[in-house]
């Protein structure tokens, strides 16, 4: 993966910074030491690394606000950062960034349970926000798969999904405002406890914009009721497009279960090696959760269970029991732990109509052949957001750049049938050169002319979601 | 209501556009006749008038942008127009500019149900959305007051909601993509039948925008399932304030009805004389609607009987026909009618955390003693989404100004408890000077940048959302 040249940092503007940032963080605010920025060279993203000039932890909006102004002062580069647990290094650094980290900004602000919202700082978790609440019944309902670790301004960052967004939305879905710091340190409020404001609605724009129009340091978010109960069954089949095809009817039915996880052979079998989950030897199995009261459970179970069989089943699996619910979820939860086990891999994110599975299965089966690499499918199939997995070998030169191809294809085939490039892992630096196959150049400029009223100097994130010839042409512009 | 100046329009200058316009779209694509503009003039916001120069009645996207291009060379402002029922004057036109009404594109180009969405073309109405996929067991969820008449391409300039919003959100939550025809005549593509796309998300940028940024010709559309039933209950109370703090204990109950209405005792007597739905006499009236399976209703109906009996109401109507579901309707479907036969009125659609409820609804209450001018509410109350109507007498000199005023103060407490100046109206022209209530000038001005990008000649839907002294000194300057 290229990356721009860094500016050349000269070590009287380093230590120029580094004693102006201590003074409006304090020393414990300000990491400068080799050893500990190594923890801040990369997210989830592991493959690519470099570790930034400087990391910051402040722990009020107002000390984010004194640093961007500082950094903005100084034209240095900022990377806003939730937990790092971006698959697309959306929080990679540049050498001549600074890392703003806001994890220590965790704090509940306000509960309003008949305004139905939550406030909280953004370094908060995803799940502890659930935690805040649950007492009185209530949840957040968008749910990553890293949602113990992930923290709300990464999910706000990327407009984060989860397997329960086929029913409740995702980030986009659930924030009514934030309270965002400008690169220059200016603090705006955007949306709050209301429905959408007059005016033009910023909050869509801010929300999955990557950290790159400003730090999104509180946020207002949509709690709701928990259901009164939910149960899942699993459904074998000997095809992965029958499975497809079986997801299609059953959404175009009009039922809308809570989740619908797809796991082909591959999956299945390395999910059972490592999980013991009792999962049926086939060739694809769908995980189908419905929740409400019991009556409301059977009924749609019912319903699932007519169109099911219409596609002959290997199997079909009610969970009767707590316990049985969590062994069928126990391998799907497993997944990525289960895999990465067994070999190096890349996760797509590509999203598709879901009328358009059976055929996307199809071809990526035949790709797999073509480019003779592995390819496992673990997703969710309800809002046709595809987690194509590809296996390589970290150790085998070019299998990388192999595995590469391959994905670019794949995500191309995505576009290609009605789709796009990402559903919830974001561009980040992975697919910013893709971002030509989904968009038009005068697309992209419009976008660009849009982060150039938030940030004109392009210091925000850089080198991410746009294709890095056409940021770097702006940022230097902007010089 | 103050409009600008409008610039000279020369006959030369005016017979030259005709002439180009009318070999783009056909001699009856073009109405120049004053007679026949005179139908242009306003929209639901009668009270402001103003014939446009010319009214386009395109049939295709392509035509839209040949219209668009040739506005553009020639400078010529251009009001985008739906079907005209703004309650704000959003498609108001000015003496110079040019009504582009998109009445005739009203095809459905496609349904798929696996996916959930349908694609219109934004003429198409609200209701005639759900028409075309009713027979499938379909419905398009967001219902404005207007929707037998209101057209998507409104819905989607205004973020329309509806009564049903409670629990299926706005515009906003349901639409998926849009082709888009910019200002200089280029068609983008925005969104699609998929999760959020990469890049910025200027899908949730435009929806609400008010025609600023571009004329939205076609859109994907979500399409939810209709459930199996629904019921609405009928709650009378001695106080405006106990059937606020109601709704509040509802909601905070993790209890989410479909739809949750709320009348005072103005609007419950109006009504009554007008609709005969055998209304209580009573200070104040909510219809609360649950839906779902006959158990699901009943077993929401007894936790909301639970939470009502808390309160002392002095009257718990169940329905348990259609024909008693109908007349309790009857009368809240009937309430704009209804008042307008007794009054002059003016519509405010402020909305506040639903917590405020019973403070703002005193407060409204006190104010009205102020003001002399009686005030009546009826709302949807689940989302905190007031309108308050003031009574007026538009024969009277000087009352239209003390309701503007009382109106004002109104939208200004929404502001001041948390809440907004609009909720599903849109601000048009009849609420661009109190922006400066919500916003911070440096908040109006980011906003205005944005519209720079999409719109540099500041040509498109002119003189509204913004200050109107903000936006005249921008139209200007881009001159």
């Amino acid at each position: 993966m290229q990356m721009p040249a860094p500016n050349p940092v000269t070590l009287a503007k380093k230590a120029q910074l580094t004693e102006r940032l201590t003074a409006a963080l304090g020393k414990d605010g300000v990491i400068a030491e080799d050893i500990a920025l190594k923890a801040y060279e990369c997210d989830a993203l592991t493959a690519y690394r470099c570790p930034p000039m400087l990391a910051l932890l402040p722990r009020t909006t107002a000390e984010v606000a004194a640093a961007l102004k500082i950094c903005h002062e100084m034209n240095v580069p900022v990377v806003p950062r939730g937990s790092g647990t971006s698959l697309a290094g959306g929080a990679m650094p540049t050498a001549d960034s600074v890392i703003l980290g806001v994890s220590r900004m965790n704090a509940v602000l306000e509960t309003d349970f008949a305004s139905r919202v939550i406030r909280v700082q953004t370094g908060r978790t995803n799940l502890s926000v659930t935690g805040a609440v649950e007492g009185e019944g209530f949840f957040y309902a968008p749910d990553p798969s890293s949602q113990l670790a992930c923290a709300i301004a990464g999910n706000i960052a990327m407009n984060s999904g989860g397997a329960h967004c086929l029913k409740y939305g995702v980030t986009t879905n659930n924030l009514m405002g934030v309270t965002m710091v400008m690169m220059d340190g200016e603090i705006v409020e955007i949306g709050g406890a209301h429905l959408d404001a007059g005016g033009l609605d910023l909050l869509g724009l801010i929300c999955g914009s990557e950290g790159q129009l400003g730090v999104v340091t509180e946020a207002t978010l949509r709690i709701l009721h928990k259901p009164e109960g939910a149960r899942p069954v699993l459904i074998g089949f000997d095809s992965n497009e029958v499975a497809g095809a079986c997801v299609s009817d059953i959404i175009k039915a009009g039922i809308l279960p809570v989740a619908i996880e797809f796991m082909d052979r591959m999956l299945i079998g390395v999910c059972e090696d490592y999980a013991r989950a009792g999962y049926p030897d086939c060739e694809a199995l769908l995980i189908v959760e419905v929740e409400g009261s019991e009556a409301e459970i059977e009924h749609q179970l019912g319903l699932i269970h007519e169109i099911a069989k219409q596609h002959n089943p290997v199997e079909f699996r009610k969970a009767t029991s707590a316990d049985e619910a969590g062994r069928i979820w126990a391998g799907r939860k497993a997944a990525f732990s289960a895999i990465g086990k067994v070999s190096d891999y890349m996760c797509l994110d590509g999203t598709i109509p879901v009328s358009q599975l059976p055929y996307v299965l199809k071809r990526i089966g035949e790709m797999s052949k073509t480019y003779g690499l592995a390819v496992g499918n673990v997703f969710h199939a309800g809002d046709g957001n595809m987690h194509p997995l590809i296996l390589y070998d970290a150790n085998k030169p070019g299998d990388l750049e192999i595995c590469e191809a391959f994905g670019a294809e794949v995500l191309k085939l995505c576009v290609e049938v009605g789709g796009c490039l990402t559903g919830e892992h974001g561009v980040g630096i992975e697919k910013r050169d893709l971002m030509l196959d989904q968009f038009a150049p005068d697309d992209l400029d419009m976008q660009m002319a849009v982060k150039d009223v938030f940030d004109p100097k392009w210091l925000l994130n850089p080198a991410k979601v746009f294709p890095l010839a056409s940021s770097e042409a702006r940022r230097i512009a902007a010089e």
